[in-house]
């Protein structure tokens, strides 16, 4: 007979999962920029000398992009509906990927970014609420929305603000995807104009690519949700979808994905369903693959490298992760950098394009895409960004004020 | 003949006021507390790992104290109505002040501090916008607003939340005007019971005051606004003004200030006005003054001391200055610290008593209130705030808990 052994209490999942001891007390902080370690500091960070700005920024409200934070500020906006791969979590349950959000604001493209987990879905109060808030930040970034809510949501927002609205679930991941693809045609020696594209997938990202697509030259491109290709003959599309139809598919294809994949050059997943082994491998010779449902992307890589000369993912497991911290901070940066206005077509394709050129003469098929560690992106997509930005007379800052002033 | 000297470019009030290159770029910043360095440390920070912290918190809500942010964290909400001694300048004009609050509630309490300037002066409107906000905030500092708009918009915030809601205006400067009293109290050997009370103003400050005066066992309290002493002549009231009327003036008193000034032991002002010299020297023997008025006291320092024994200012270049960063960001910390759904009168009588007990044996007539510098009072006064937050039935932690957590 022995003693029992104490072996402690059960270990708890919040111990064993090293994502719970990394998230413990959160992961951003508000810290100051200036110390105050006396009354004479005091005096001038706070009363009396911080009413002489107080005053200045009142007489001239320009000014607060000088003397406040405001300049290098996004407020990351939830209303938590649709977080990730998870759905409908809540604002609360999704705080933690607002927090990560701003954590790669900052460690990408040096932006305070402010998390803010909205307590209701009603389109109207959402945006209300980010209307009444926004005077202190520089930009809005809308973030896990769910469609089509999100669409109406940032438009309107844009419309009543004079600072960039971006919906990064539609946006950044268009960006992104638009600059593997031009690194991609080029591996294959084909032009964007050349490609025929089948989009999977019509909900924010879907719109956000396709549109993104058009906008780049690509004329021949086809969406499918998951009841088929999108076109004249769908009746049961919502307003969005039909906007959608009405712009893509100038074949007139109608039918299944599979039937859309038939000779195609490039399939992009963006939803998370699957798609047949056997109807990529009807695709055009030399096919791009993207699929980048996550976790589990549409067709598994291995397969889809069977017949595709190109695959990308969403996961950082295999080559050409397409991933939108290769986006966001950046163009935030270079829009905040020349204090823009809103965010252009111009100012998304140009950083597509600087994010495709980092990768230079290193490309080959497996690498269309830099890594979220290359500096080179955070160098060279904000520079593309503002530079657009001032073409497009959406900047209130010259770039070379823009540079004087970083 | 000479040449003309180049000077350069005629000076800017910009550079030449120090107050302005301290705010340039703003006084705060959000900063990872995490860091990411490669694949693995994304991995957990951000999706995949992330998620699996969002579901734990969507099925468990309050795992978002222990996960995220929150538990750390205070909203500094204003309209800009009545910001400092400038009015109502609007949101974007009071951002500094916002700035330099969220700056001391870092330095001084730890605690994670967001600026929100309101684009609404709607008390409805803010707070529908301030419930839908706060699920990412432990607490809510609200700021330089307006009265009688202030009361309202506080009570209906901490019914509607369960975090603590707190109009630093208020309960800010009732809590270190009760410490200075209770030392002034001491020093001239009273009791607090013992002492007539006259309060100057009946704004924000003044009803604050005046309540906490009256939790702390002072009966004796005469209110008076610019019009003369609040009492049941008066048919000029506001409804806050008559409320306050009602608990106070025991003696029935009419008149002007100057009128209730006649014999009483404590002079506490709280408006932008002036006091006669003449009527201050009417006092008790061995009275005292608290002229607060900012940038100009009510009476100068000097001519109060001719028949005052204690005298207290809110200026940092006269002894004894009340100062509202001896109060807030240690009553949010220990708020904070054992997750207090509220903050309570007694949380407030021990934050006061905690800073008054830091002047210890050091007690004279020229130190009544320790320095906002004296780190002791950083130390004292969460842990008086969250021991009467779990005496007061408050607290979602036991207080062994928030001390092994802190």
């Amino acid at each position: 007979m022995t003693e029992p052994v104490d072996v402690g209490p059960l270990a708890s999942p919040f111990d064993t999962d090293p994502a719970f001891p990394l998230h413990r007390g959160g992961k951003i902080e508000v810290r100051p920029t200036v110390r105050v370690r006396d009354r004479a500091g005091l005096s001038l960070a706070y009363t009396p000398g911080v009413a002489r700005v107080c005053t200045a920024i009142a007489d001239d409200p320009d000014l607060a992009f000088d003397f406040t934070w405001k300049s290098n500020t996004v407020l990351i906006v939830t209303d938590g509906t649709a977080v990730l791969g998870l759905g409908d979590i809540g604002p609360l349950g999704s705080l933690p990927v607002m927090e990560g959000k701003a954590l790669l604001f900052k460690e990408f493209g040096g932006v305070d970014a402010v998390p803010i987990c909205l307590d209701t879905k009603d389109v109207d109060e959402i945006i209300d609420t980010v209307v009444r808030i926004a005077p202190a930040y520089g930009g809005i970034n809308l973030e896990d929305i769910s469609a089509p809510r999100c669409f109406e949501i940032e438009q309107r927002l844009d419309a009543a603000l004079d600072i960039p609205v971006f919906h990064d679930d539609q946006h950044g991941t268009a960006v992104v995807v638009l600059a593997a693809l031009l690194n991609a045609a080029k591996v294959t020696h084909r032009t964007l104009a050349d490609l025929r594209v089948v989009v999977s997938g019509a909900g924010a990202a879907g719109v956000a690519v396709t549109d993104m697509l058009l906008d780049a030259g690509i004329g021949d491109i086809a969406v499918a949700d998951s009841r088929g290709i999108l076109g004249p003959d769908r009746e049961d599309l919502t307003e969005v979808k039909a906007q959608l139809a009405a712009r893509t598919n100038r074949a007139d294809l109608t039918g299944t994905l599979a039937e859309a994949l038939r000779g195609a050059d490039v399939f992009i997943g963006l939803s998370a369903g699957r798609v047949d082994d056997n109807a990529v491998a009807t695709m055009a010779p030399q096919s791009i693959v993207f699929a980048l449902a996550n976790p589990d992307p549409e067709i598994h890589p291995d397969v889809a490298h069977r017949t595709a000369a190109v695959v990308a993912t969403g996961r950082s497991d295999f080559p050409n992760q397409i991933n939108n911290v290769l986006a966001f901070p950046g163009i935030f940066r270079g829009a905040l950098d020349v204090r823009a206005t809103s965010i252009t077509s111009g100012m998304k394709l140009a950083a597509a394009q600087a994010v495709a050129d980092v990768v230079g003469a290193d490309l080959s098929a497996d690498y269309i895409i830099p890594s979220v560690f290359d500096r080179r992106v955070s160098a060279e997509v904000p520079r593309a960004v503002a530079v657009a930005a001032i073409a497009d007379g959406v900047a209130r800052l010259p770039l070379s004020e823009a540079i004087r002033r970083s």
